[in-house]
């Protein structure tokens, strides 16, 4: 159907933050990137390269200087194979030390990162695969002091890249924006519309030049809400010259248990609000747990199904 | 063997409040039935036509004046056409606006439940399975106002439907009566023996006529006590001429992960405790999640196997 | 490989205390006991015989004197035919009341520990895998009062068996000594390595003689300082003539969802940390929940994979 918004993208949750690992190897990786692509994805989106000590690839430079922990298996190196395999685009996440998270102070991270792309680059910037970055530390409003950091780290990508786009996705911070280590699902207070705007106004000013696409995660505000949110989103990366994506979140916030597959009605609805607010691609956080054929989660598999079933049903029709 | 309390049956979960979403489709819901039939399920009960802004049903009602999202399918019909095909009872759950949890007013779900009363009947009425009514709105002590809502409801329910039975499961106000949305498993306050007959007299007292079974939730106090509760309310149900029920659960309030399927030996020991309180049926809430071969929790499919034995080689025996 | 410390143990997670059950019946226990023999375990550990009301055996003792249910199957039995059949040894684990958890007193568990240590052995001693005691009490600094119970508990453990070997496995007051039924997964407040000695210093001096094995558990610790905690407890473990074996918990408790299984690359840095302190024996809590092929949580399944084909290619380089 002409106008469909497909879920064309996903991030691989790897080094997972808050989701139990699946303890996949290069097979289940392999299986699951068929499964991806029979779905229409043709983007992929590494979380982040590394958390705290552990890596996601042999870092020279986190191994040596940040003590980081030597990973059994080169993920980046095998993302980028299947990439290159599948046909699909890879963004490449950087490091989060954590210490943005203890101290809300993201200059902490600028250093490393630094390093981070020149090594990531010089490394793996040949496979055909490798077509952009992710900044991976998510601000929000409060977090305004980030604004030069996420310039600084997006203009040095661009720079060692020849160009190559990059990607954030903020959190907007709405109801169910708690953290996953707090055992409440909402919070009373939230942003305003006209707040939110205004936030954001001020650091797409600030980050104008060294970001090419915003993608709001789109999980926590109320399914009622979410259309107005991204319709605003649109229209600031309009007037800023970046690309708005939805991040499509795939797990349900609304459940005691953090974080099962959402229904597939929850995901419907804000799939069509994404497309009625114009939002360029949808990617989802993410795929392999909450969505796969294989996931852990047979919940995932359901899913899959559901959503396979009904774009094939809109074709038919 | 005579004499043997079996469970015959379960409510489904759709749309669920606190369980994640299977996300199952039509296949899997005839699969479903066809394992509940096995098991000597004979009725089942939807837990909630809507939820908030959710339904399980395409109502005009809810959707012109609640604002409510149109569903991609309509669950009540499927469950009824296969109800039909499996030759089950099946009762209706009434629409649960959120409102009643949030401000512990039970009026502000009455009128928009005359409403969705009237519509389901006039829709869905003439379904042969269509069996009776199930009042959604779990009540307790503390909320005595609550008398005068569910009593007008099962009225309703009775003289619209040609007098079919009204069902209504309550908690007990015990040890393990705390929140999904609370981490905690117990709270030191909790109903005595003796208060909680004294307040559920009122409360029978108060709907008698217009309410045909009480079916308690039997996951509130200690296994050890159980028995003591459910004689009372059986004690307190024939004082009123209703029929007591167990809704006997069959996950696991004792563990940390909200929810997954209990322990075979749990389940038992609740169902002999229902059976010499002398309830007259045992419904649980829920085969598809808990007890089910094809859940997503594999623990459920491997209780059904537990369950299925244990009544072989008793009547082998 | 010469040298490799490979998992040979495990504890039976029954009765469970905060890990939802599987309701398997005899063939998948068999089934596990085939998948335990096949990586290597040689040695299986009852968990506990018996949670507050529920047991693991008949026992007499605990039915009619403590009001303990009376269990559908006999495990114990179980456990030791399959111990039997597949060449294992097998540890009795004492039952526990759930009245030291409630008030710190360990001595409230020393009086029915003693009738459940002569019961055990007098209905099961006589198979041939019965090899050794576990003392299910766990203990922790702070608990100090808690020694003479412990010491009181091996001997007798001892006397009545011949001499059987006595194990212990107690927790690290680290970081991440948190309950199952709090939210949290870390505390700010954490023992030093110094005060670790100096306390357990004390605590080995009061259980020598009682007490074959110290198997801390190795989750509550940072990665990068377990090797410390490891070396620091083979040293005390040395000084009092006592095994050191480690604890290897095999979930994660970094994760939100309390608990699944862990990422391979976490479990083994912790085992490679362990053959560095010299540890005589690695054994996991628990094969059958977060290792085993058939568990419920399939990513168990894939983290037995990535352990065998580790060991494999280990041992074909």
């Amino acid at each position: 159907m002409n106008g469909d918004l497909k879920i064309t993208g996903t991030f691989l949750d790897e080094i997972s933050h808050d989701i139990p690992h699946q303890n996949w190897g290069r097979k289940e990786w392999e299986n699951d990137f068929r499964h991806m692509k029979k779905m229409g994805i043709d983007t992929v989106i590494l979380i982040r390269s590394g958390y705290q000590k552990f890596l996601t690839y042999p870092s020279e430079y986190l191994i040596k200087k940040k003590d980081c922990f030597k990973p059994p298996t080169d993920l980046v190196k095998q993302f980028l194979e299947l990439s290159d395999e599948f046909g699909m685009q890879f963004y490449f996440g950087t490091y989060d030390s954590g210490a943005y998270w203890r101290t809300g102070d993201m200059t902490l991270e600028l250093d490393s990162n630094l390093h981070v792309i020149d090594e990531a680059y010089s490394t793996y910037g040949s496979y055909k695969s490798f077509k952009g970055w992710y900044l991976s530390l998510e601000l929000s409003r409060r977090t305004k002091g980030a604004v030069d950091t996420i310039a600084r780290l997006g203009k040095h990508c661009k720079e060692v890249s020849g160009g190559l786009p990059v990607l954030i996705s903020p959190w907007i911070d709405g109801k169910k924006a708690v953290m996953a280590s707090e055992h409440a699902i909402t919070k009373a207070e939230s942003v305003s519309l006209q707040q939110h705007f205004t936030e954001w106004n001020e650091i797409f000013d600030g980050v104008q030049g060294a970001i090419d696409v915003v993608a709001f995660q789109d999980g926590h505000v109320d399914y009622e809400h979410l259309e107005d949110y991204l319709k605003l989103n649109k229209k600031l990366a309009d007037r800023y010259g970046m690309q708005s994506w939805t991040n499509l979140e795939s797990f349900d916030r609304d459940m005691p248990i953090k974080f099962m597959p959402i229904k597939f009605e929850k995901l419907l609805l804000k799939l069509e609000a994404a497309k009625r607010a114009g939002c360029e691609k949808a990617i989802t956080f993410e795929f392999s747990h909450f969505m796969s054929p294989q996931s852990a989660y047979a919940q995932a598999g359901h899913l899959y199904n559901r959503y396979m079933e009904y774009f094939e049903n809109l074709n038919h029709s």
